[in-house]
């Protein structure tokens, strides 16, 4: 009996062989090559992962977690085919505690669903990568957002993790106490391990409550570097800001074009302030005069939900905005993430080779948390194009390296960053991840040739 | 030839074989067991520590990390004999960025000497775990303390290691960036390692500036729970604490004897505020009003740098104060933690049982983060006591356990908990532990018999 067969055999209709089906699950929405799952099966339950990985782990057949299919990485992409392990089904919040500022949810819960279940409580929680993204495919991607710089990224908020082992076995990383020192921390590595050592099944997050006061804010200025170097002060000075977004020149005149947005076409920073009407108007006061004395003007800010949507909807449609000047085209990521102190100087540096080789590409970024996207698309089959691009991208990640930064500040290695993760970290660190690897994944199902390139595995089951 | 001759060979002086070395590296501050190693070796470099581990990997000689001794569970006790690997002399603080708010730090660096060498740069680092141990020490254990509550514990604040692994390879885990998603989480994964995993011999750590203002309070409550409720509310609106913490009566007594603090002798709370004159009178004013809401009386408050340290230090000398009135004693650690909501229950249950047993033990805890410590102390000696005294401990790990909470939220597992570790994670989690410490210590010689219970690992090369 086959794998397909034998999982037929065990969860009947939740398998499915469907070409439109196999072909949702070949991509996610970076511009990676797509290839084909041999089936994709529909888990309800942490029991449905637990059969899947028993019976694919008897046979061989690789596993690839899927949860909406957001990632830009290739991170779920079956390269080497078997089961696209969908977890959309498993969306359910299954306890939310307000008195401990926590919840317990499935993997499949997507962002705007939790944070509609979680309104009701007068909670929220904060990680905003822009996509809808499952809450699961953060956790595995280890993702982060606009709102980091103030609550964290997903490595932070998240408590503990229900996970299923390649062997199918269930366990459990942590218990719901806010802090712990027993023993290994599994829940940090699970999270950002893209479902290579382990399928996620729960997640218990850590919330905050919903501000009284949300104001939004932008300010213009003459140079991208006045506009960092101001943000640098802010960090520094440890001021309260929930979201501080660069935005260069370039990016707003896309934006403008895509959503009408009319944004000032120059360097700007967009804010968000968190807190009591008291504090937030502290912060405003404390963030504008050290963002004025950098050069920073035309400060605008808004209470109004409605005005602050359209802003943080202009910023995350950039991406988008971008990827619609190119027909057929899909995103072509980059996400380096220097030490704040170097940020300016990598962006400078990036922008002059964007001019030099003459390829668009605006800027945003995180600059709070010294990440920023170049924001590239590019159709999948103009090889040349692609060519041009992944010349400019290792260029990119070389500068980024130089100045201590890494490749990814939280989109992850996937297939696109193999060779990058070996700069960055060097053979002997990812030999060591490549034991991990194989001491938790022994026939290497998991997500194979994800994060650790093949080339660290002797022999490898799948293949 | 022996280990310990290559050792000489290779270390020359930095090998001790003096008695009163290897003494002085046998036990910790706790009550365990004491065992002596066969010498001590003081490393210097990171060099000298990939050469003792590469020798004693050679040999399969246990080799047992040591930084001051001021672990509480046996953690760094060389149970199995072998090297004890003396890191105190690698303590320079190597660099300090203050425009990165990080510093780089040799692992026997001591935290009241990082804080000397930071006061300069206007910068601190914020974890206080009452011992003045050393940087390597608290990463290994994932140490937290009084300031965890708004600063984070060790595991948030460690942002990358340079770590020798068993075989004696040099890995740094992680760039200087803020953020990655780059590979598995490493250094999550050697923070509370507790030296099974690899040795640390630098530290990349997160620094804050030095609030403008520092202000403690300190607020009487008729018991503990309303105490308890308080802080629950104050951590539910996220107001700006920097500390908050409880002493129970049978504390304060214990303190007021030995330091003559003069304190009230009812259930107290301990507080202290970080920030700009403003931002500081109003989280005054916002935590008061919780706090008078549920019985709380008697503020008093101060920025008088003496009061504040004296008050601190009254707070941490309540457990030497616990172990000066038994002769010949050592600390008897407990380090419950549990999710906040259910922390009135658990330290009045506790409260309950002591009386019930007649076992003096006061209480203090960081009750912002859920986590209390009874502080209990015995002659080793006297088995007696310890029996009565371990039975007790069992009793509080299985109700935190039964209230989803921790045996241990910041001293770690070491020797002391093993079974604890099982009954709160299972088995299966245990078990995949053991793989992840098989897979990067294929001999044993890490630290063996800490954290995972032998039992795990089928066959042991060093005993």
């Amino acid at each position: 009996m086959t794998a397909i067969q034998e999982l037929q055999g065990a969860l009947g209709a939740k398998v499915s062989l469907n070409e439109t089906v196999l072909e949702h699950h070949s991509h996610d929405e970076g511009f990676h090559l797509a290839a084909m799952p041999d089936a994709v099966v529909f888990a309800e339950s942490t029991q449905d992962v637990a059969t899947t990985l028993r019976i694919c782990n008897e046979h061989r057949t690789p596993v690839v977690a899927w949860g909406v299919g957001t990632s830009l990485e290739g991170n779920s992409t079956p390269i080497y085919g078997g089961v696209s392990l969908d977890l959309s089904r498993m969306d359910k919040v299954l306890r939310v505690g307000p008195e401990d500022l926590d919840c317990t949810i499935q993997p499949g819960v997507r962002r705007k669903q939790l944070n509609e279940a979680l309104a009701e409580y007068g909670l929220f929680f904060p990680v905003d990568p822009g996509a809808d993204a499952s809450l699961g495919g953060m956790a595995s991607t280890g993702a982060s957002g606009t709102t980091t710089v103030k609550y964290g990224a997903m490595k932070e908020l998240v408590l503990g993790l229900t996970v299923v082992t390649a062997a199918g076995e269930i366990i459990q990383t942590s218990r719901r106490a806010r802090k712990t020192s027993a023993g290994y921390d599994l829940t940090h590595l699970f999270v950002g391990s893209e479902g290579t050592l382990g399928v996620i099944t729960e997640l218990n997050l850590r919330l905050f409550g919903i501000p009284e006061v949300i104001a939004a804010a932008t300010m213009q200025f003459p140079s991208v570097r006045d506009a960092v170097n101001g943000v640098i002060e802010v960090i520094q000075f440890d001021l309260d800001v929930a979201r501080i977004e660069l935005i260069d020149s370039d990016a707003v005149r896309v934006v403008n074009a895509y959503s009408n947005s009319g944004l000032p076409e120059q360097a700007l920073l967009l804010l968000e302030f968190h807190g009591s009407p008291e504090t937030v108007e502290i912060s405003i006061a404390a963030v504008y005069e050290v963002l004025a004395r950098h050069g920073g003007t035309g400060f605008t800010r808004t209470t109004d939900e409605g005005e602050r949507r359209r802003l943080w909807q202009a910023r995350h449609d950039a991406a988008i905005a971008c990827k619609a000047m190119i027909p057929n085209s899909r995103i072509f990521s980059t996400d380096v993430c220097v030490p704040i102190s170097r940020l300016a100087d990598c962006i400078e540096q990036t922008q002059e080779d964007l001019a030099s080789e003459n390829i668009v590409g605006p800027i945003v970024g995180h600059v709070g948390d010294g990440n920023f996207h170049v924001l590239l698309a590019v159709n999948p089959d103009n090889h040349e194009a692609v060519l041009v691009l992944e010349r400019f991208h290792a260029r990119l990640v070389a500068r980024a390296l130089s100045m201590e930064g890494t490749c990814t500040g939280e989109h992850g290695i996937g297939i696109g960053k193999l060779q990058f993760l070996i700069d960055e970290l060097g053979e002997q660190t990812v030999s060591v991840m490549a034991q991990i690897k194989r001491a938790l994944d022994p026939n290497g199902i998991l997500n194979p040739g994800k994060i650790i390139a093949d080339r660290f595995f002797e022999s490898i089951a799948v293949r």
